[in-house]
């Protein structure tokens, strides 16, 4: 652990409830030295899969640190939680449902993990349905001050976590069908492709949404390659594809959301 | 005070403007070395019981320090701005209108009070409408830099302090009559009640909200004892009684809204 | 720069994403003593103006430091990214649209700009669509670190930088017309005037917006000074003349929108 260290926060709490900040106090009673990066609470409720892509996706752009996420619909039932040392030498922290498989893929694979439902750190008594409060925080926060990963829970193998199943875009007929991985607050969609996958469609494509109503769409780089309220199909920030419509809301426009498909043809 | 001092905040307002920030910004010239937890800026326009409910149960899992509390709907009248210590030391800094009296007797109760409307510490010229930003951010930050309670205001008799009447749970024919106090961002609602008062009446229950309109519901421990979409009435994370659909929003299938009765009877 | 160094940061880019979160772990890899205080994340989506009015409105209450400002649609175009240092030593950050130009003006005008867009500090590779993480954090994180300002891009002439045209406040037949600069989440509406603008017309007052419908309203100091539901006409926390409804919502019950305009007179 560096001299400061740093915690980074993604959950579906949103900001409306006090839960994130109960969580952050939980966090300054166990380490007053830690540093909390509100990486994003937004997520949508339950959505597993957004927070996967999400936390994949920025974590390479955080400080190392222990890396706390909570997006579990499953609180209080069978699934385990849980703590994991990185390849990267990151640690993650939240439930075992598959929201952490693509960090931990993307941070070189695990190499340690504990099952922490138990843990010594945990909050008592520990409540049934706000493990963010009393599990994940305290075990994330007792790991920032320096604890070994070894005493937050029992040794668990690394091959029997969750993995994140996401379809691999595939072709049909010379259109390319790939997954949508989340909309984000602007309506730009990344998709479960790389820029790659493009390959031979050429700049000029048809996007058709799986509720129908196809759209021209231009293969671009930045939103100022089209007119305002065009569809650019594009590599994103993040290195996936994605598509967006400049000055606009490409989400409400296709009728897209997280988990459906979208076909992209050669116009 | 601690070497890093702390001081949370809670407020209803919200996170679309830069009040918030403004206020800590306020806070950073005055004592910068403070660290600040926004316990939550989402408590519902207005909304004093909400507020004063939040404030109350997330205060325990708080560091203790300075906790500045701001909602205020009679900001520029009459009402006093305070700032009270409590008999477990913990600080209370915000207007005197019963927001923190919950809080203030969970702490042991107020020792020392002081009105603070007029204080040296606040912003010149306070002006009459944003005195989260001109006197209580202000006479907050230098409470955590050290100032002494008396010198940010003058005495007056905790006595005198404002109270938040919460209407106690009642029988009527063998059914229980609650409070709603506050419905969650998930939609689930913390009632003024607790456990013990359900005693007798059974796992098997039926809810009648004030709207009309009784639905079956099940006593349990935590969202896993009942199905998708089935109503569970349990000791919410605060101990307090609580109503919630699994993975589902009970406060929208019930009609449910802070102020409100809820009836509880045996099914 | 002070020991900790602080950096303030403004945007549109909502909470529900990671977007800020991701630019406060750029900024904590880059300058990890830096104290990020996010002034407002709730700009209206590509509102320059709203974004302006905001800054410059909040800065004086602000510890002096860098401070990041991203409203910007049009990232990936010509428009340039800058870096600005003020008169009074603060350091801007953010597009050269005219986002920073009226905070620009409060600090004593620019005495150094740098153009950023190929910064040594930004990110490689750098994204065309996400300057805020790629560019702009990344040099005010260097800028707060320490590095000067003529490292971090190339000079570039200050009379160059764009401006922001704000309509003054004008008379028409004895009325005062104003531009409505921005409409909070409360509905309060700050408007393009001071409260001297409306010297001669007395305490009663007529608005008329441009939807037309008049409403009569009353200059007051404080929300206090009006019954609940009705209009006031005051100066707000910001010393500019403002709109409220007491315990209420202006922005609605007017129709106001930021850049419309709105007439004011004696009933």
């Amino acid at each position: 652990m560096p001299h400061r260290p740093v915690i980074t926060f993604l959950s579906d709490y949103g900001l409306a409830d006090e839960f994130v900040g109960v969580c952050h106090g939980v966090i300054a009673r166990i380490c007053p030295q830690a540093r909390v990066i509100d990486l994003t609470h937004g997520v949508p409720r339950h959505d597993i899969r957004a927070g996967a892509v999400i936390l994949e996706q920025a974590l390479g752009y955080m400080p190392a640190g222990v890396h706390l996420a909570v997006v579990d619909p499953g609180v209080g039932g069978p699934r385990r939680a849980v703590a994991l040392e990185l390849a990267d030498r990151r640690l993650l922290v939240g439930p075992d449902n598959g929201l952490l498989a693509p960090a931990a893929d993307a941070g070189g694979g695990v190499v340690n993990a504990v099952e922490i439902g138990g843990s010594r750190f945990a909050l008592q008594p520990t409540s049934a349905t706000f493990h963010g409060r009393d599990v994940f925080a305290p075990v994330a926060a007792a790991l920032a001050a320096g604890a070994e990963l070894a005493e937050s829970g029992d040794e668990i193998d690394p091959l029997s976590l969750s993995t994140l199943p996401l379809a691999p875009p595939r072709r049909a007929g010379g259109a390319l069908i790939v997954t949508v991985l989340h909309v984000d607050g602007f309506g730009n969609a990344t998709l479960g492709a790389t820029i790659d996958d493009l390959d031979g469609l050429g700049e000029s494509l048809t996007l058709t949404p799986a509720g129908g109503g196809s759209q021209p769409a231009t293969r671009g780089r930045t939103f100022a390659d089209v007119g305002p309220g065009e569809l650019i199909v594009y590599e994103d920030s993040t290195r996936r594809l994605a598509v967006a419509v400049a000055h606009g809301d490409a989400g409400a426009r296709l009728g897209l959301a997280a988990g459906g498909e979208l076909r992209i043809a050669t116009r």
